[in-house]
């Protein structure tokens, strides 16, 4: 079955959230300490879903806020050359500067990441810098849950939701789940159960499920249990290497495989595979077929080494599923 | 008509949110400058609904946090002789300090306050001490609006509305606006909305409604036509001496005049007008009949010195209504 | 031996740091809990040491910040008619309020205070509100030590005397220390050292200079002999009811009796020490009769309800002394 | 003349302050937007000027906080290999990251940087993590002037010159003026004045003498002036092209010359200066020779890509004075 969205828009997406720096490591298979030089990307879940988004043919706009230097000037320069609107990113005027990311590849099970997040100007987007008429204009509203770590950031994205459902906007939720910036627990789970209750679509890995409900080792079955009581749909829960899962509220469920690949690194898997997700099902295509993409889309990424740079075109992830068919 | 509330439940009102102190001039109608000697009385909104609520005759509880020194001793002491629950009052560790509030009495016409709200106990009541066993023994659960002006009182009042909805507890939201500790109107209407549209009986002045709308000048009927959107089923919107009105889902409204009163002082007429119009939906009696209640409990807490302690009993209200019927 | 200042100038003493409100207890003799009204008084050391040698007959200033409130136009109102010079009390802009301290006398021997000390105006005197044309015209600047407890409050002093010293004003430090604010007994001992190492008198009780010198059971010989490396010429070391003692950097030592008195509260005791031994230094009497001044001046005001409103007259002085000779 | 430091230490300079993370751009002559790859080295001034002096063969110590991640490890061991004494480097356990420096080189005219310093390890530095038994060990303590910034590095930084004072430790303060943290230009100024008079040697630009006396376009005679009624024996004011003066205490005065040189960037320059100059005077060599060896060693850095590394042997200063003479 496919999904439907509200196609008398302009915008297929309209993301909002953050757009920073990955300054990935050059030489890797090695702890950062060693490393001596690292090349730069535009990075952020949020970002990099709208970067792979438009490079798949998807029209394409971002609610953000950068800062006013030369990172932020590099941000918006490199979205708006990848088909990006940026009408609507905000250049923030009180000192906030970027988010960066270090990434360390000792080997590729073992990545980390060393991130810069205190003061960001991302978490400065006001409530009053998200504009209804530029909602409105979208099939898609994409919400990443960082966004909703630290205020005003977070009110902006509870208006941003209340205003796409106003307007018949398929409000998406991707977790996006970063142990930085939330003060506990608890406020992570509040936050994300209150955007996740409001939304048609919810995306994320089982763990990022697990911080929503507050638990550990929960289960698909009373998450999406759950989830339906509320204004939820599309239920798309990724588990690893053993593929994701989606729920329909109807109650269809399908699974999708895992494709394998020669993996450089893991960041950057969440948000091609939403990506690639959200190009089919809003070109009309199955949820199986929707999972699949995401799938494939994830597979290429992982074996690049950036994030961003290294989305997909469409030709690359059909060929690989035609290949692992 | 009348209202149905869960009547299988131990308490018929768990409030959440702040107990302070009021300094009420004991020289008055002159400026606070020549105030020289203060009485002090429990005050803060739900704790004044909650003390209105127990003299009444409800069974009652209190969830909140109070400092642990002298102020945080009395309060407690207080409510507890009043006849409330006091075992969710939870005692702060971080050396918070209880809320304070000075009363100037120029006039009855002119009565100001001054308040002390920075890093008060009251909005430091954490997540994770609001209790789901404590909620569900409830038949109404009641917010005060200030409770959502910073985290993690913010988070501990989305949690407990949470928490009433999955425990079928009726969510009582009383706007109880106070300029004091948001950081702007925007933010304001962001949470305001949010909890009146999960709430199922909204009260509050007219110019509280426009707070929660962030607009001047609203409408009635437009008011209400947002709000039965969502959740609410009973909304009251008070305009002064002009009397209040009660709308229902179903289209029912109710206009409860306002009754003359010998006017000392303008403080603690809403807490008042709530305790006991909740006092009457609770005890089966019609919406027309509760509007009066309100109304009533209103008029006699505004021709005494206090907001707390003046909280008048059962015959007090009904002799007043008997004699302007 | 008497000690000499410049007498070309037009205050005898210039104060600078806090004026509050205190708010004593009507009903004493028990727990706070109980108190059910409190009156209203000019309080904070420096304000009161300022208010005592007013009233003792010295030319009088105060450099502070009060709130743009009824509180703070009471400050100011009272400190005016008690003749100090207002003109360099600056008012608050940003919404700061004036500290304040409820008092409990539960006994004589029982004594405890609930201080209001967050965000509060004159923590927040900036250095650009010190002027160099107004220090310049005292024989004295007065400086107390919770005045160093947090920015900019604490760069205004150190500003101040730094200007005290380049004009030749004799700068006195009332150690005057409080557990509020300070982040840590380590910082109070720097900025506690800071400025009593560039202070020409320093007055304290033997508790605070421990605090000064981040230990416990300090030695008055040990405490001399470190300050008289420095800037300081004459030393004050209370000790409760076995008296004080003054050191000169000549060598010198004195002791002064404690008079006994009827105690009401402990409060105020060091206040009006401070100002009567100010005055008597001021009109040229020997350091002996300093100390009687300021033991007899305690003793009154320990008798009495307030700490500023019971300063003492010089008859009333002169009279305890004249009978306890 | 030469300068006479207590030579029975074990220490020639034990430095306190920052040690960060500059991220050079690699591909320079264009906006940094431009640039997509930086190389890591170690920054910060005193870290730098350590480096620079123990390249030159003198024995070092340094007092700081890193992070307890790659950064903090990476610079820990780049110190530690380059010969200093890192045993009183703390590592942070509060989460603090490194401060961070981009730089940009437009063209040698026109370099700027982009900085990272909220909530930066080596600002919460506390006065307990410095040790007198350490300190007391040197013949110089080096200041830095932007430890001064923020508290608790602030006090740290009071208390460390107070013990190299108590200690006969010669106290060096390098200005090192950063518009980074500080509040106001009266704070800056407060706190370098406040140092550089209990200093025995200053070194700054004149730039960096107008930020500690509040005002523009100052003057070299009215900066010693002042300074030398207090500590300060040895004052160096640095001009840039036009060279570096020197003013002892006693009246003598030095004229240094700049060397002229292929610059690459800016950076560095002062960092390379002060380390050249201060072994030269710890190496018993007269104050003409030390301004001629601090210009030198600027004029290498200048044409090099980094800050630390490319501080100059011995060999390369001395040969370059050689040339040139």
């Amino acid at each position: 079955m496919s999904y439907a969205f509200n196609n008398d828009r302009e915008y297929d997406i309209i993301a909002i959230g953050r757009a920073c720096i990955d300054l990935n490591a050059n030489e890797y298979n090695r702890p950062m300490e060693e490393t001596m030089t690292f090349t730069k990307y535009v990075g952020g879940s949020p970002a990099n879903i709208t970067i792979g988004s438009s490079k798949l043919g998807l029209k394409t706009g971002f609610i953000g806020k950068i800062p006013d230097d030369q990172h932020g000037n590099f941000i918006k320069k490199y979205m708006s050359e990848a088909g990006i609107d940026t009408s609507n990113i905000v250049v923030d005027k009180e000192g906030h500067k970027v988010g960066l990311t270090f990434t360390e590849i000792k080997s590729p099970e073992e990545c980390s990441i060393l991130m810069y997040r205190e003061e960001v100007a991302d978490l400065y987007l006001h409530p009053d810098e998200v504009s209804e008429a530029y909602i409105k204009q979208a099939k898609v509203l994409l919400v990443s849950g960082t966004a909703l770590a630290k205020s005003p950031s977070r009110e902006a994205v509870i208006k941003a939701v209340g205003l796409a459902r106003k307007n018949d906007v398929t409000v998406v939720f991707e977790l996006d789940y970063r142990p930085y910036t939330w003060k506990s627990k608890e406020e992570t789970a509040i936050y994300y159960s209150l955007i996740a209750e409001q939304s048609d679509i919810v995306i994320g890995t089982r763990d990022e499920y697990d911080m929503m409900e507050n638990l550990e080792n929960g289960n698909n079955q009373e998450t999406i249990q759950n989830l339906f009581k509320h204004r939820p749909e599309l239920i798309v829960i990724k588990h690893g290497v053993d593929g994701s899962y989606a729920y329909e509220k109807s109650g269809a469920e399908y699974r999708g495989q895992a494709y394998k690949s020669k993996v450089l690194k893991t960041f950057g898997a969440g948000d091609s595979y939403a990506s690639a997700f959200l190009y089919a099902l809003l070109n009309g295509k199955d949820i199986e077929t929707a999972l699949k993409f995401g799938s494939a889309s994830a597979a290429i990424v992982v074996s690049k080494h950036s994030s961003s740079d290294a989305m997909p075109s469409l030709d690359e992830i059909e060929q690989l599923i035609a290949v692992r068919a």
